[in-house]
């Protein structure tokens, strides 16, 4: 039991404010003899990095990994080898400006945590939001990073699939857009990009905000990951996303969309394949069948709320009680859902790399 | 670690299939001092049970619990009252027809978690569907009772707000309607009984099933609860309620709708209340802002599949990989949405007191 | 995080007083497929029973046991096979007479945990100990009678090798005599039965009661389990040692010894061993090096107090704050160590379980 | 479940090892509002530090902590206040001799876990034992100079009773004396210093090393504190102090001896105290009754093992399985058992603040 872990086998422990000297994160029970080298962890930090174009927080911040602990170089100089023992990864925080946050030290911001944070603890880090700054996602990404390499054959992949009223057009999905230079928003519909990209430049030039829905897939999962009960790969994949700051909804496979319907729509019919494991002929299931792998691709989506950083005054109420008008200044992102695509994939391989080592342990058929 | 337990401070753990002697419960970690009676249980676990009307299954539980441990019986020879050790709860399964099932033993039924079991454990208990079985949902009921003891104050209530295509009004909520004898939906919304009896008399008749979106609102929580990253109240909450057999998607507050708006529609204002806290001017956050209770009202839905025990065939495979139809004979549920109401008020329950603990252990602030 | 659980992979739950009218444990985490008889589990409880002979309590319990899920039933009748989801085992109490512990129910009797116990609860279930009873234990024991399923090639004993003042010749350590029936003391001398039963008779008549030191032996476990720091095999062990009632000592291979000789006398040395594998000449370190198992047998020890329901009077106080002298009658074991000796196996043969699933979950290599 | 974490509600992370960059803890569940000075965390990591004089490893680590998360500078500058999320703290490795250990890359050093370290992970870096390195238990003592801070009341201390064959005498103990310049020993006999010198400078010179006996005290613990089953006081602190390198044996109160006496000699008496609360006349208990702290002070012993990096040659095999000679050259100290006693003390604090923040979780009766 622990607030800032999670995990059971694959166990990932966070600390770190947005205004400390570092943020960081423990990875412990990774098995050993995995090779990976820093720039892949480095690359993936690089898709959720704060800067990269005008649609998200003008932070600038080189967030740089150090690994310094649980590996051993190989020869190359370049590969690391895990030892089986934790891996502590560290970034420094560089570009703090504590200033920006001073009018909003007294004052509660309405769809921040600040009221219900002191209520808890009787005191506050209100700079940067402090523990719960969206800062502390790093170190989600560089453990997801580890995560993919656990589970062999895993392939792990997000996108965003539509933001505040714009839709993409599933007819035109492409994985390889997700990624491309061109792209901002994580979007696999490359025709979205200029309507997504003139609705949220009115969104920013507003000092406004807006909300998105992402959705995450793991390709290669093994059938048999996750328990009836309790340890159901679903829940465990909704519970780590909906840790995710901002988010307000998950679903797996057809989600909300399947308490539409009825039993025979919503059945993923079987046939036989080619090596004798059943070829399911629809995927509403969203990879998972009583909480437990199905070797169907994992399908989850989440729904981030527009952040409540915005220049438009809000009624509120500050420490003393006294009511008040919020705006909130400081660098921030229009579309907070953006950067979340990265996030959601690292969270997706985190729990099914610890799945994988916690169906490995019980049964023994990996 | 447990697949077959929630919670940290107040644990539940619960135990047995649907075809076996018996399921039961321990509940780990109850204040001691709690004063209930065993009727108290027992009239929740009747919200439960099936039989209760043509809606649900016609499987004929009476449902008796019975209470072995960790509690001391009081002199007016009603009231219990908790010591502080595990609380042992167990119902006798009675109504086993094991025949019903012979049929499936060797078929992966479409929608089901047959294929996916039998690739975790390499062997499965078929027999209503063993573990997986929707009757082990009656021990989180009994759970959520002591639960809702623990919280002083706490008011924890669930509906049904759509089944398959249709929805209530809204403008008709009405909590007392809900349990009302006349109500076999737990639909807050009179006019809706006779539209969701005619739908579903026509899904039942048809051999076929639909799902459901089950709304549960918690009233005084405490604000304070929760935590900023890995142990969010929303996040524990979700996790929860996607641990219930056939639940699909979860949301808090204004959920997925959130992901379409800005952040000055979504930002829930405050005002100076009377006893110096805020008083919130919308609750589109669910009563939880960054991870943590604010003392507004905490709202939830869950979107519930429709089981795919149906009785038009479905193409499938066997165990040996041959091809065959699946037709799901027994007695089901055309709605697992219905007798989800009090299971999902349950969870809600137990997270709450579960995190109401952890509070008062980390902070001494209750 | 439970007070009643203990395991991480293999973990055990247990329930239920002295006084109610059941006991149990529900196992979960159990690798399925796993074949045993409910006879073994019995024949396991039988060693533990008490009334077996006059140097334990003649507290009558049949101590039968039920085996109520996780289980599937061969075509044989007698042979059941795990399904991976959670066993849950329960004992009827059947011999209880709560009219013995009249006398005690406002005293707090030295040496027993009635103060302590109310200083945490602010109640207590007076009759029998509640649930401090050793009649706990039991569910330990049928636990470890799985557990001893679950490595291949484990085999746990136990031996009792001191009694108060009286101890054992090592010289005529035999394994074989320590269950056989003219041996109510576990003792592996058969040369030691006059010795310990003429003392105990003393301490008996006398209404008195003596400690002892129980020895607890593992061999057939691989080399690897366990973990450098915070999982160290020898550690859970000691962990779940202390756990039982009235321990006060726990140690590992040479133990409190290695603490007055030198780093030439204490280390094992190592020959290379017909299959590659080093020859240890010595085992010193109990069969764990590190906090990992070496492949040695793991040998622990543990001290036992003397329990203290004795009729000696012995000066308290009671709940009001009133000085008292307080005489423990009802029926009790004047050597509550003899006991033990099934109960160690049990709790060695538990951990020894869960770090093998611990150790194949993380790494694979087994 | 994690095998580099201790603790429930007061959680320690530590990670590194002793020849990386750094090694580093995150103390997570630290209850808000605890102030606290840098310097105060440094005072305990002195006492731990190598290099104060001839009796210990000449290693020269100045071990300065740095604090990067979880607290509030206060204005003096000095004083920091804890905000309740995790308190990452680091030391930097500055004086690493890797090629001291090239020697031993390939060879199996007896009485070190290195064969079952390899037997585990299938590689190991020999770097000063890799994480098996005494070096890790730095961040033992800082995460317990917090944990000191956590309990009002609480003083936690200890003292080394025995080395190898000298022991202390008991009629002089004095507290005051354990921390005194001129004791390099932390015995509480100042006339065992001589004794203890001129014995542990003979084993020193000879390449030698002897074990020691630590014995550490909580005074301030208030009654309750524990559990009747797995959650005991007694079995989590014998956890903890086994959990420390080298360690081979743990008891409370009078520990092994219980097992050789009666139980009118064992139990202590009571008598009415001056609040209402009983006084106890003796304390065999070591504080603990049925695993519930009783008030008294909390007394427990473990017996360090003399280290096996010693010059003298010892048979063994290498990697290869052939058969070798090893000596261990480096520096190390000849008794690891002095430098235990600040270690003890940390591990001590931390479980009796854990289990203070668990009771007053489950309970709020503090």
């Amino acid at each position: 039991m622990s607030h800032n872990t999670f995990g059971h086998l694959f166990r990932v422990t966070t600390w770190g404010e947005s205004h400390g000297p570092a943020i960081g994160c423990v990875v412990d029970g990774c098995p050993p003899g995995i090779r990976f080298m820093r720039a892949e962890i480095q690359a993936e930090l690089d898709r959720r990095r704060p800067g990269r174009s005008r649609f998200v927080t003008q932070r600038r911040e080189p967030d740089q990994v150090q690994i310094l602990s649980g590996v051993l170089p190989e020869e190359d100089g370049e590969t690391l080898v895990t030892t089986g023992t934790p891996i502590s990864m560290l970034i420094e925080n560089v570009d703090q400006r504590s200033k920006d946050y001073g009018a909003i030290a007294q004052r509660y911001r309405p769809g921040h945590a600040d009221y219900a944070y002191e209520a808890k603890y009787g005191l506050r880090d209100h700079r940067g939001g402090g523990r719960s700054s969206a800062r502390e996602t790093a170190m989600r990404v560089a453990a997801g990073a580890l995560a993919r390499k656990v589970v062999p054959g895993l392939k792990v992949r997000g996108a965003l699939v539509s933001m505040g009223e714009k839709e993409i057009d599933r007819a035109n999905w492409d994985w390889d857009f997700v990624n491309h230079p061109d792209n901002p928003f994580f979007t696999p519909d490359s025709q979205s990009v200029p309507v997504f990209a003139e609705y949220l430049d009115s969104i920013r030039k507003n000092g406004s905000s807006v909300g998105a829905v992402i959705e995450v897939v793991a390709e290669g999962v093994p059938a048999g990951l996750g328990a009836p009960i309790y340890g159901k790969l679903d829940q465990d994949i909704c519970s780590a996303l909906m840790s995710i700051n901002a988010v307000k909804g998950v679903e797996i496979g057809n989600g909300f969309a399947a308490a539409r319907i009825t039993g025979e729509q919503n059945a993923d019919e079987m046939r036989a394949g080619p090596d004798g494991r059943p070829v399911f002929l629809s995927n509403n299931a969203g990879g998972v069948l009583g909480g437990i792998s199905t070797g169907q691709p994992v399908v989850a989506r989440f729904a981030v709320k527009p952040t409540s950083s915005i220049l438009t005054p809000r009624r509120s109420v500050d420490r003393s009680g006294a009511e008040v008008e919020v705006v909130t200044k400081g660098r921030h992102d229009p579309c907070v859902g953006i950067r979340a695509v990265p996030i959601g994939e690292a969270m997706l391989a985190c729990i099914i790399a610890d799945h994988y080592l916690r169906h490995r342990g019980q049964t023994g058929r990996i």
